[in-house]
Formats: C-alpha cells, structure tokens, sequence
C-alpha cells in the first residue's frame, strides 16, 4: 500500500521526523499506539508535529525514549495498570524470579502474546529496551514498555499489511515506518531493504520480525541523531569517538 | 600479546586515525604492507603520520581508498605486475569470462590463497572494494586491491598472533587494528568486541575472518567520518540522509 506518491519530496526535513509523544507512554491504551499516524502523511502538517513530537525525547537519555514513563509501579515492579496478561509473561520465565529476563526468556516470553522473534531482533530489543545500568537483561518496566511498543507497532504493521499476508513491500515499509514517526531518506531506505534482499530476484517482502528488527534500527539511530541535533536543525555534529561507539551497537551480533 | 599500556591516552586525536600510504596502493610488494605499523604505537609520534596519512584518502569517493591507484592495466584488466597467481585465482572462477564476479565466485578465489571466508565477510568486502559504478561484484582491478589488502591484513594479524593460535584476542585486536592505522577508542572497541561473544563466558577470540570483518566494518566508517572531517578537527557533521546512509551499509546483510 502506498497512500501517495509525494515521497520524492518527502517531509523530514528539518531533521530527523517526528516521534509522537504517546510513544511508549500509552501502555495503558494498548492496543490503541500513536496519535493519528496518517495524519502524516500529509507534508504539509508535519511542521508543527515535529516540534512537538521532538521536545520529549531529547531530555532523555538515549533509550529512555523506549521506555515509558510512568511513576507508578506495583509491587512487581510493573507501572499500575500493567495488563495481567503481560505480568504473566515476565513472572512464567522469570524462573529463578530474579526479576530480570535474559534474551531467551524474552524470546520466549514475547512468544506468547506475539510470536517467536528472532535472536537478532530480541537482542537489538534489549540493547533498545534494557535500563542502561543493566547488562543485557530487562526488567518488569523495561518489558512492559516494550510489550506495549511491539503492539503498537503491531497495528502499524497490520495496517499496511492490506491483503493481510504477513509480509510488506519495500513501499509498504516506506509507508509504515512513517506511520512510526520515521522518515527515512529514500536512499538509506532502499539500502536498508536490500539487507533483506535474499538474491532470488523476487521482490524483497520483511514479516514481522523483519519489520521490527529494522523500524528499531531505524528508530535507535534516529534517537541517537536527534539527540545530536537539539535545535533541529537537520545535521548534527559527532565526534570521532561518540560516531563510532554510537553506530556500532546496531552492528549485528555475530554470534 | 599487549605491547604497551598507554591506551588509556591513545593517540587518536585530533581526529579519526592515521591511515597507511601504502594502503591497498603497494601490491606489487605484497606480502610487505604498512610502513612501520610498530612506530605508531609511540603515541608522540603519531601527529605527523595524521597528517601525512590523512591526505590521500580525503580525495576519493568513499571506497576508492581500499583500491590501489595504479594507472597500469593489462589486456586481463589487472594492473601490471599482478601476481598471476591472483590472476589464475580470478579468471579460474570467473567461468563466464565476464570480467566481474559475484559473492560466491570471490568466497571461491579467495579460498585459494587466503581461506573460505564467510559470506557475511565477503559481502563486506565487496560492499567496500567494487566500484562505485558496478552492482555486487568485483572485477580485475578491485579484486586485485582486495587480495594485496588481504595480504596486509594477515601480515597484520599473524604479527599479533603471537602464539600461533589463528586467533586473538581483544587486546591483541586492538593492537592489530592499531597496526593498520585504526585507533579505535576503548569503548567503542569493547562494544565491537561484545558482538563476538558467545556468551559462554570464555574469552573472546576472534579468528583472521573475523578479523577482517570486525576491521572492515571500522576502516569503513573511519574513512566515510575522515571524508567528513577533512581538516582534521576530529568531529564531523552530517545531515540526518547522509548519516543514515552512511551507516545503514554497516549493518550486517541479514539473508
């Protein structure tokens, strides 16, 4: 599905696109996500959602803008209001009730309200999710953000999934992404879906875990970006060693 | 093998590391390739080489610093005085006489003089060596550059496999990448390291394949921040297309 053809001349400038400001904050409303996300596609009304949307995750550390920011927690750790649901997916692999998840139990825990996602897609989701004081592992706060996050981009994902086949199209993931928030330049879009090009010549389609794999790269990168670009001014400055210990975590993890 | 201990201070300031002269331009005196890669661990010594390393690449494309720039072709297409046992490596898989070969062909010619490198490395490879112009393949000129750099690279990475093992460690990486002119700052070196971890909790230890991936992936990125950075300030801006597109060519092709 592609709602328009004005991508050519597409709407991220001034700078990296608009993060709406239900963004991981909405747990209670899964699995209701963000604002009105076609509303972006409109060029034209974009200005002013982009100041908006940007004010918040720049005063916070990177990350933190995957997390939801509730001040409420139960004594399970989970924010009020946490589906008990979700509860039950962290408490029924936390074994040793620890009160943190490794990438397995992750793996294992997302299965049950989503599906199996990759090792690859679960560790980018840690490395995104996980407090930054923690080693690879999450927590009920952590988890239930990304809980919420992976249904909101759920819908997202559904919703250009016209013909419900589990898979979108490079225009379709273009399109999607934009109902996230994120803008990529066309360019860095084609070389991102030809990662997923498998050499057979068919036309390149990403599922699910695909399509979260890539949103979170493309958003992880974004964040960091914007975090460099507080005025949004559309370039941000780096220095040599922030640049390379910044791209490196979205590096694949080898083993 | 940790020849000294004054990484705390290393010297990769101004800015992003010296690079070699002789970098992928010396293939007629392979197996010698960097000038005194030893000298460059005397951080005092280090500033002048910056400068002296710094100008050659600033020049060219992104890419064209991993090729030689030898004006001197034969009728083969490779550049006089190649080696012909690069040549028969070539032309043995280049079964169509097309002049240019794809991933599997080049996994294939490298086997003959280096080893059977993963498809993820070669990949790498080819993303960094093929002409700009040409699609996922390398021809003459490119693959000849990428054996003399192969060929520096072991020298490289045997001078720091001390004890013959076929692999080193994270100290010795750094070292290594030290040698060819790679300083990369620790934190950054650590994350780079992390994604070799099997997590069994035994040290991490890379073999020549993931050496020449791991090192790859930071020449890369060091000479598209050193384009940015031309008068050796070392920070760079980008815009937020470029830098998206600049980094997303890193990520690991996932199929």
């Amino acid at each position: 599905m592609a709602s328009n053809g004005k991508y050519g001349s597409h709407p991220y400038a001034p700078s990296a696109p608009y993060l709406p400001e239900s963004y991981g904050q909405q747990h209670t409303q899964y699995p209701h996500g963000y604002g009105q996300p076609q509303q972006q596609h409109n060029s034209s009304s974009s200005s002013p959602q982009y100041s908006h949307g940007y004010g918040q995750p720049q005063h916070q550390p990177y990350g933190s803008s995957f997390s939801h920011s509730s001040s409420s927690y139960g004594q399970s750790g989970f924010p009020a209001g946490t589906d008990p649901a979700v509860i039950r997916s962290f408490e029924m692999v936390d074994r040793d009730r620890s009160g943190y998840i490794d990438e397995h139990e992750l793996q294992q825990a997302l299965s049950s309200g989503y599906q199996r996602f990759s090792l690859r897609t679960i560790r980018l989701l840690i490395f995104l999710f996980k407090s930054p004081t923690d080693s690879l592992k999450v927590g009920p706060k952590e988890f239930a953000a990304l809980w919420t996050c992976l249904g909101q981009w759920r819908s997202i994902f559904e919703r250009y999934d016209k013909d419900r086949s589990g898979k979108i199209d490079s225009m379709e993931l273009r399109d999607a992404l934009y109902g996230l928030g994120l803008a990529m330049p066309p360019s860095a879009l084609q070389l991102l879906i030809s990662k997923y090009d498998d050499g057979s010549g068919r036309r390149v389609e990403l599922n699910f875990d695909s399509f979260v794999e890539c949103g979170m790269i493309v958003r992880g990168l974004t964040d960091r970006f914007k975090e460099k670009d507080r005025r949004y001014t559309g370039s941000a400055t780096f220095d040599y060693d922030e640049f390379m210990s910044m791209v490196i975590p979205f590096l694949v993890s080898y083993n």
